[in-house]
This record gives structure tokens, sequence and C-alpha cells, in this order.
């Protein structure tokens, strides 16, 4: 059964076992996959439903593997909430708000 | 399609908005989740298919909103890999390793 | 002895034990602290010299303390690397990295 | 000034860039610095004032790189709270809380 609930995620995903410090080819094709599939989001931030959240970050593994990487640990902080309901822009609401109060005090 | 990926995970999970500092009643929960899920797991480590992990994650959540708590943030640490075939005992097999490093320069 | 190494960070302080469910005004503070730090750093990302980025997240868990919160879970991500010296800019950079090799595939 | 705070912690310390994917040396030379930290801790958890948790970790880093390894992500959970005093035992004492609460609903 589905999870009813909307998440609110960011997500770091680190590429492990690459001769290479840097990892922008990896971070860029997580990129590709986050665009791909619809949910709302920019950078490292994704929302939606549950399971789809889920789902990408997922997908967003198996395409960094597909690349040719053994191993991959990933950082996900997601929230939910049943005090309001959020259908999409979570992560902006959140940022609004604080910019709102701080900007307030300067008036 | 499901995800074929084992996922070896931890996670904190955070209720926010209860009136107490003493979250013990909402992670005693989160463990009866776990227990019934029948991944394998032991405090925060859960481990199994992708899908399967992130579902029991999300059942934690609707579990402890049920409870009452209006928000929540979990902290979550996921790892695949496809160097090597892992069903079961990843977190187990990944604290042996370096308890044996340890042990063995003590010798 | 002070740590040499300039640490990128990326921070989510969650306060507990606030009857609602709502943060802002507790973030807001996050964001007073890390402006008066003098730090590199926008929203939650921070960057600076060991020892500096880590002593502002703690006079963030202080002032949040301050303005009534009894409790504090804060999740940091933080990197380090040696290949290449890094004084500031080091998110901002991470980010551009991803941009420019999803752009230079574009044309 | 030292930040007075007693900090409850738990970290997850990634070496990146590494020709292999299993990490165990690194992670041994890692229980290795927090054994002579004398802080309180087992695994990846750790405990103590603000200042010498953060201190420690940063010696983490700094060993892990000695060892060869350029870069390093580490996720910490930190958390602080005002509502009881904790000089030790702060990670324990959470763990045995919730045994309590699930053991007292078997009887």
């Amino acid at each position: 059964m589905a999870n009813p609930l909307y998440a609110v995620a960011d997500f770091c995903l680190i590429p492990m076992g690459l001769p290479k410090p840097s990892v922008g080819p990896e971070i860029a094709e997580v990129q590709r996959v986050l665009e791909k599939s619809g949910l709302d989001g920019y950078g490292t931030n994704l929302e939606g439903p549950w399971d789809d959240v889920c789902k990408v970050i997922g997908e967003c593994h198996q395409a960094v593997h597909a690349l040719g990487c053994q191993r991959i640990a990933t950082d996900v902080r997601i929230g939910t909430r049943t005090d309001k309901s959020i259908t999409s822009g979570g992560n902006n609401s959140k940022v609004q708000r604080v910019v709102d109060i701080l900007s307030e005090e300067k008036k």
C-alpha cells in the first residue's frame, strides 16, 4: 500500500571507491535523474509522495553504479508533517518563512 | 519496477512539535515497527532490498504521526554496493571487519 | 592545537520539545548567528577552518537554547580535502562544477 | 571561549577517492583516534563537551588524510539539551530508556 505522506527531502550522494577525489560527473548524473523524475526539486532538494522520493533516490544509486561506481553512501534528510497539507513547494516555503522573519526585523 | 539494490541503512528519526524534550515513547514505537518489518536490523540499523528499507522507514513516520506527533525529521544514511553480493548482515560485517583489523594489530 | 583543515559543511538544526511544529523563529536565529560569524556561507552552508565551523554551529545551539528550546538535534555534513587548497568558495565551486558538466552536454 | 554544552554525537566518516570500495583500514584508524581521545564512545558514538567532540572528529579527518586519503565526507548527528545535566552516558541512557519502555509492555 502506498504511503500517503508527502515528503520534503534533501540528500547528499557520495560515490566511493573511485580512484579520484572529484565526483562532478557522478553528481551531474544524479541531477539528470532528478530532472527526469518530474518531482519538485532543486540541487539536492527533492519532494513529493514518500514512495516517489525514495524511488528516485534509489534510481540515482542505480545510475551512479551504472557509471562504474561500486559503492555509494547517501545521507538523506527527509521530513513529513500532518499539521498542514503540503503538495508542493515544501522546501521553498521553509526558506521563505525564515527570509520573512529576518526581513521583518530589519524594517 | 522494483529496485534490485540491497541497501544497508541507519536512521535517526526525530519527532518535532511535542511539548517535551524526551521522545522515548516515540522511539519505542519506531522499534516496534522495525521488529514487525521482518527486515534485518538492530537499534537504528536496517537493511534489505532498497524499496523495503524505504517503505519501513515511511511506516515509522506513519506510526509516530499516529501517536499525535505532527512533524518528523529523519536522517537516513543508506549505502549500496555492487562489488559484492550482500543479502544480509551488511551492517554486522562492516563492524566485524574493523574489529578484525584492530585485533590483528594487538597480536 | 588548531586543526589546519579547511571544512566545507552543510547543517540542519532541529529544535525539539517546542509545543509547535513550526520552527521558523529558531531557524531565523541560526541565520543571525551565521551572519555574525563572518564565515562564508549561504542558507545551511558554512565553510572555513575546521575549528571555526564547529564553533559557529555550537554557537547556533547556544543561541537556540537561549530562546527557550531545551533540546536540539543537528545533522552536519562536513568535508575536507587535501588534493586542492581551498580557502573559500568550496560549496559554490562544487555546484559550479556540476552546472558546467550539465551545460557542456547541452551544447 | 569554550562552549559549555555537553554534546552527544554519532558520526559516519566516508573516505573518498580511494581506488577500492572497502574502507576497513581507514575506519579502524578512526577507532584508534577515538580510543586515544579519552571521550566516552562506542563504535560511531562519541560524547563530551562540544569543543572536544568536534576536535576529535577533526583529528579523525587528519588521521585518515595522513593515510593518503585525499577527500573525506563525514555525517555528524550531534545533540545538546538543557533540560537535564548530562556529563556522560548520554547515548547509553537514550538506548536504555527505549529498552525499558519496550520491556515494560511485555510484562
